[in-house]
C-alpha cells in the first residue's frame, strides 16, 4: 500500500500565541488517530510557537547577514527538535513506532528551494513499518547561507519523492475559503481546486482569492504543483476529532480537495 | 583553514554504568575546551550509557528480525537525540553555535558501511562558521534492515567526505596500549602506528595486540584506512583537562599517533 504524506500544521499542535506551548490535547489526539492507519504515514510538522518566533527574531528565512545569527540559527533548530520530540514523543505513546528525521540534514536547500532529498533512509523507515517524522526547519542554503524550509515545501516535496498517493494538510479551518472564515461571515468553502480554477481566480483578480491568507495560498500552490505528478491532496480540519482518522484511512472530500477529480 | 574533526567518546562524557547519566563535570570542561579552537571543527560523540543498553536490550545491530525492535530502533534513537542534545547543550553554554546533526537522516548504511553520505549541509554548516555535531546513531541498513552505525566509523568516512586534516579522539586512556592498562601494570602506550606496525602485529600474533580492547582495535582498523587518504588521527586522553584545547589547537603527540610521520 503507497505511503501517505501527512502535515500537521504547527497551529493545530501549538498556540501559536505563547511561546513553546504544545496543545496538548490536540496532540495526543491527532497521535491515537494516527496510530488507527492501516497505511504506511509519513509525518511532517510545522514550527508553530516553537519556531516561528525564534526564526523571526533571528531573521533565518532572510539568508546570512551577521554573525549573530549563528547562535539563533542554533537555537531556532533545537526549538524545532523539542517541538519534534514532543510529536514523536506523543505518537510512541500512542503506540506508533515514530522516528525524527533531521530535515536540514538530508535536504540540500538553495535559494529557500530543495534540490535534493536523500530520501533513502526516510524509505526504508517506511518499509520496516517505523514512521518517519519530519518537520520544517532552519536549513542552512547553498545560496543565501541559511534559511527556513517550510514544512509546506517539505511535505509536498517527500509526497513525490517517496511515492505517497495522497497528502493531507492538517490545519485548523476546515479547508481553504473564499475568505478569511473568522473574519467574514460571507466566507464559503471551496470544495476542490484544480490548476485552471486557480489560475482563473487569480488572474482576474477574485477577490475571493486576496483574502486567502499567505499561508494558505502557499499551501495551495505547493500543492498544485504536486498535483502535475498525479498526487491529490486534501486540507482538512485537523482540530475537528476524527477528521485526520478519517482522511488517512481513505475518505475524501472532508475539506478541500487540490488537484483531485471533481 | 582545513576542518578537524573529533570524536568525543562515550565514555568520557556519560557513565557507562548508569544509564543515561551525563559526566556533565567532563562534558562542560571539554565543550569550553573545544570552545577555545580557531579551526572550524566538526564534532561526533558516542553512544554511551545513552544508546549502548538500549541498542543491546533490541538487538539493534544484528538486523531486523522482530516487531518489538520497530520501537526499539525508535527508543534508542530518541536517547541518541537526548545525548546529543546534552552535547550541542553544553557547547552552546561555553558560545560555541553548535548544532546537531542526525547521522541517521544523512547516512546511508549498507550491511553496517556507510555507502553514501550527504555532506553538502555539514560543509555549508561549516563554511558559515557553525559546528555540526553528529553521533553514532540506530540507522536504517538497506540489507539487514536496522543497526547501528559507531561514531568512530561515522567520524573517519566524514573526515575523509569534508576534507579534514586532521582527526582526534578522545577515549578515556591516554592512547593505544600493548595491553589494557587498567588490568596490566606491564602496558606500555604506542606513540606511533603505522599499517606496518598495525600488519606485523596482528600478523605476528603478537600478545601485545589480543589485549587490546575490541573497542580500540575497530578505532585504529578505521584510523589506519583514513591514514591512507592522507589524514593524520591521534587517540588521546579527552578526560585529562587540557588535552583536547591543546589538539584542536594543532599540538601532535599527546596521545597515540596513527598513519603519522614517525
Amino acid at each position: 500500500m503507497k505511503p501517505y504524506v501527512v502535515k500537521l500544521g504547527g497551529s493545530v499542535i501549538t498556540d501559536k500565541k505563547k511561546p513553546f506551548s504544545v496543545r496538548r490535547q490536540n496532540l495526543n489526539r491527532l497521535a491515537r488517530e494516527l496510530s488507527k492507519s492501516k497505511r504506511p504515514l509519513v509525518i511532517v510538522h510545522g514550527g508553530g510557537s516553537f519556531g516561528h518566533p525564534l526564526a523571526s527574531k533571528y531573521k533565518i528565512s532572510g539568508g546570512y547577514r551577521e554573525e549573530r545569527q549563528l547562535m539563533g540559527f542554533a537555537l531556532t533548530h533545537r526549538a524545532m527538535e523539542q517541538l519534534n520530540a514532543e510529536v514523536v514523543g506523543a505518537m510512541r505513546s500512542a503506540g506508533v513506532p515514530a522516528v525524527a528525521v533531521q530535515t536540514s540534514a538530508c535536504a540540500v536547500v538553495k535559494n529557500g528551494n530543495i534540490l535534493t532529498l536523500e530520501k533513502r533512509p526516510i524509505k526504508k523507515l517506511l518499509d520496516l513499518g517505523l514512521v518517519p517524522v519530519l518537520y520544517g526547519d532552519t536549513v542552512p542554503d547553498l545560496q543565501k547561507g541559511m534559511g527556513i524550509l517550510s514544512g509546506d515545501q517539505l511535505a509536498a516535496r517527500l509526497a513525490k519523492d517517496i511515492g505517497a498517493s495522497r497528502i493531507i494538510f492538517g490545519v485548523d479551518v476546515d479547508g481553504v475559503y473564499t475568505s478569511d472564515p473568522r473574519k467574514n461571515r460571507g466566507a464559503e468553502i471551496l470544495k476542490n481546486i484544480t490548476q485552471k480554477d486557480w489560475n482563473q481566480l487569480s488572474f482576474s483578480g477574485d477577490s475571493r482569492i486576496k483574502d486567502v491568507t499567505g499561508g494558505m495560498k502557499n499551501k495551495v500552490g505547493e500543492l498544485l504543483k504536486l498535483a502535475k505528478s498525479g498526487i491529490e491532496s486534501e486540507i482538512a480540519n485537523a482540530a475537528k476529532p476524527g477528521t485526520i482518522e478519517r482522511l488517512v484511512n481513505g475518505e475524501r472530500g472532508l475539506g478541500t480537495i487540490i488537484g483531485g477529480r471533481k
